[in-house]
């Protein structure tokens, strides 16, 4: 079954929206304006669709007001944090309403007694360690977006990140929430409990559940006790090969569990420190890999950052650089967030991928992916999260190619790429979601039986099939 | 709506499950032999159900099998496992099938490389770690019936135990599973993957879904470098509330994150000891905390025990002795372990509950059981995970009262304590479950709408309400 039909806006249903939010609040006619929520972060274009009326509601209430209308209406509404998803979560594919979390941007509470915050969907992720300032407390997601995204997206998408390996992905943190349902209900899932078995665990389904399940207005975030100490290695290793082969083994052999292993190759670091006018030492290397060890004993963790470094160098390294101020360390980690960027201002036409394999399986990913784009001829740096199975690459068209010749090719590599890390125990996103971009190519990664699950879920929750609908699954 | 009605298991149906799983994996018509499945470890004989027959599958084939004929045959099905559970999950109150998981007892990998084990629901808790001697590894899953029960019912309650403070509860570590739905679908949710959102997050809906949702028959669990160091602290105060008001700072004041902080009152105390024949120092105290600093460096462990010694001697503690060695922690450990039963055989007459509050209120939700305990003249010693606001009280009946006197008392008691923990913020159950025992509370706690949104999840995937009826909710 293919999704419901929907209902356009009029401007009847428009002046409703404004009776709810406020005049100034919704944005309606003017395609100019509209246009900036026709997409998120995903270069290609054809993942962008207009929306019909963007509306800013400010409480939970409001948006509780707008579901009920859109429901009655039979209007589609899509939850927008800060834009910056890389699946195609924000975009309004059956147009309708785009439900801007933007004024929602409040940090409610910081309750250092019991170590969490409770914050509001729109706050910007990067805000709340900036608040949390002096508590010795801290928020331990670390998306590379950090500095834009909005925490709600977080949630939202399950937002992994360079500090998975020790400290987990976005759901870890998530204790409880406020949602509005998809039929207009504000419900409470969970609490200030680190544990909690009161009815099921609805608040983890909402985490990663893409906007289509419901929208948060309240997050209750747990904190940790902020690591006093934290080194960087950059360790650089003659050739990708090399530097893979020594990720399995940081993680199993040492004993030690470094807060971060990102793999960056030679392509990626080249263009980021170009993109940024960035020197960072690297002519030598073919890959590198930056680890990151913390923790709150100075001793501890000196001890494991030279556990770590010996390891690299028995593996291959070519050189060890050891950044313990913040100052390096904050240069180094510019350069990795801002690889997906650089790629990103360099050509539209690329592949940007998001699989997840097991952790040891890592190394099998990265071969495949060399031996597919040397036989395609395609451009594909790799760079990501090495230490927890998932690699990103931007394939990237080459400038000389005809759009035929790059239309032709990518999606017979992809194929192959998606075989390959499906034989492996791989999956089709680690971090990124699956939004409409990468819908079609769920079944290669799931079962029938499994989509099914999801959708009953979805139908019994969104029996009109109104929130965010074609992401993830149609109906 | 109530429940629907069932089939009552006949000689027909019998024979049915016999061609499953074998003539010798099916009790039926011998009421001896089905009794000791009509209970779990609650003690209230109310809450018991006899089944009309228990079936002991080897396989999720085996199992499909019976969810499919038992939704022909409108017959209920309720998993078990060990039966060591606290809130009647696996008593099977509207008769049918009990289906025992004790024959899918197979640790079946042992993933070093990816630091995860693969194991069928019928493993017992402790083997795992048993079964890890020697790796470096280890599952950091601690209940405290941990020596018998068994891991698939860990995950249908969402087990937490004596560690979760630092380690988290049993939902951290399930990266996947192989499941039954209730229609009878073999379905994988998840896999050897430490990040993953490609779909919902079923099995962290799975995860405390107590045998509601589906049965499991695969469990992925993730494993952590094994702490190399541990010493258990045994701390001595004079008084319930100076001990509990440690608890709090110990846990945001240290910047240290301990494994275990419980708390035992001198009443559980001497209960356990005398159950055990066990003595520890205890006669001076008034109340204790059993607090454990682990890690793999020895030098931040005991920088870290110490620092949390002289917390606690600031907080009023009369003495802390120190016990460094696995013969002496073993010993407490199992004092601790063993106050549950130890009330069980001292009254069949008694309250167990499994309040949970936000960590930095267990102060009061620990005075207002005190004062109401007081008040009613009622034994309540209290013991259990305070590092992360988790009471276990038994309220027992005094031996000198009347039957009638209890009856009438201590419902009017509980209902207070449910009043003061919920607007404390607390919920009806941190880790025992909901079951059948506390589902009239239910309500007390959460509200009408989130039931709600529990039943339409339940309804989609169980349309004729075959597994597990008659828990945490009815239909």
């Amino acid at each position: 079954m293919s999704n419901p039909t929907y209902n356009r806006i009029t401007p009847e249903i428009a002046d409703e929206l404004r009776s709810i939010v406020g005049d100034a609040y919704v944005l309606y006619g003017d395609a100019e304006k509209l246009e900036p929520f026709s997409h998120d972060e995903v270069v290609d274009r054809r993942y962008r669709a207009m929306p019909e009326a963007v509306v800013r509601p400010r409480t939970a209430e409001e948006i509780s007001a707008i579901m009920k209308l859109a429901n009655r209406r039979r209007v589609p509404v899509t939850p927008r944090g800060a834009g910056s998803g890389l699946s195609g979560g924000a975009v309004p594919v059956h147009g309708g309403i785009v439900l801007l979390c933007d004024r929602m941007n409040k940090i409610l509470e910081i309750d250092t007694a019991n170590m969490m915050v409770v914050v509001e969907p729109g706050v910007v992720t990067s805000e709340i360690n900036a608040a949390l300032a002096g508590t010795g407390l801290f928020y331990a997601g670390y998306p590379m977006s950090l500095e834009t995204c909005y925490v709600g997206g977080n949630v939202a998408e399950n937002a992994g990140g360079g500090k998975a390996i020790k400290y987990g992905v976005t759901s870890r943190y998530v204790l409880g929430m406020e949602i509005v349902t998809p039929t207009g209900q504000i419900v409470q899932l969970g609490g200030k409990l680190v544990k909690d078995v009161t009815g099921y665990n609805l608040a983890q389904l909402m985490v990663g559940s893409e906007g289509t399940l419901a929208i948060f207005t309240k997050i209750i975030l747990k904190l940790i006790p902020e690591p006093t100490v934290a080194v960087d290695l950059l360790c650089l290793f003659p050739s990708t090969a090399e530097a893979i082969a020594a990720v399995p083994k940081i993680i199993t052999e040492g004993g030690v569990t470094p807060t971060a292993i990102e793999y960056m190759d030679q392509l990626s670091v080249r263009f980021a420190c170009e993109y940024l006018n960035e020197t960072i030492p690297y002519q030598k290397a073919g890959a590198m890999l930056l680890i990151t060890v913390d923790g709150t004993d100075a001793g501890a963790v000196e001890r494991d950052y030279e556990a770590i470094g010996e390891q690299c160098l028995a593996a291959g390294a070519i050189e060890v650089y050891v950044a313990d101020n913040s100052t390096t360390s904050a240069r180094i980690w510019k350069v990795r967030r801002s690889i997906a960027e650089a790629f990103t201002i360099m050509s539209p036409h690329q592949l940007n991928e998001d699989i997840v394999v097991p952790p040891a399986a890592i190394t099998k990913l990265i071969e495949a992916l060399e031996e597919l784009s040397a036989r395609y001829g395609l451009i594909a740096p790799s760079f990501g999260h090495a230490g927890d199975g998932n690699l990103h690459t931007h394939v990237v068209k080459d400038p000389d190619w005809s759009m035929e010749r790059w239309e032709d090719t990518w999606p017979r590599m992809q194929a192959e790429l998606y075989a390959r890390a499906s034989a492996l125990g791989g999956r089709l996103s680690g971090e990124h979601g699956i939004g409409h971009e990468r819908k079609r190519n769920l079944p290669l990664f799931v079962s029938q039986e499994y989509i099914d699950l999801l959708r009953t879920i979805k139908r019994g929750l969104d029996p009109n099939w109104i929130l965010n609908p074609g992401k993830i699954f149609d109906a």
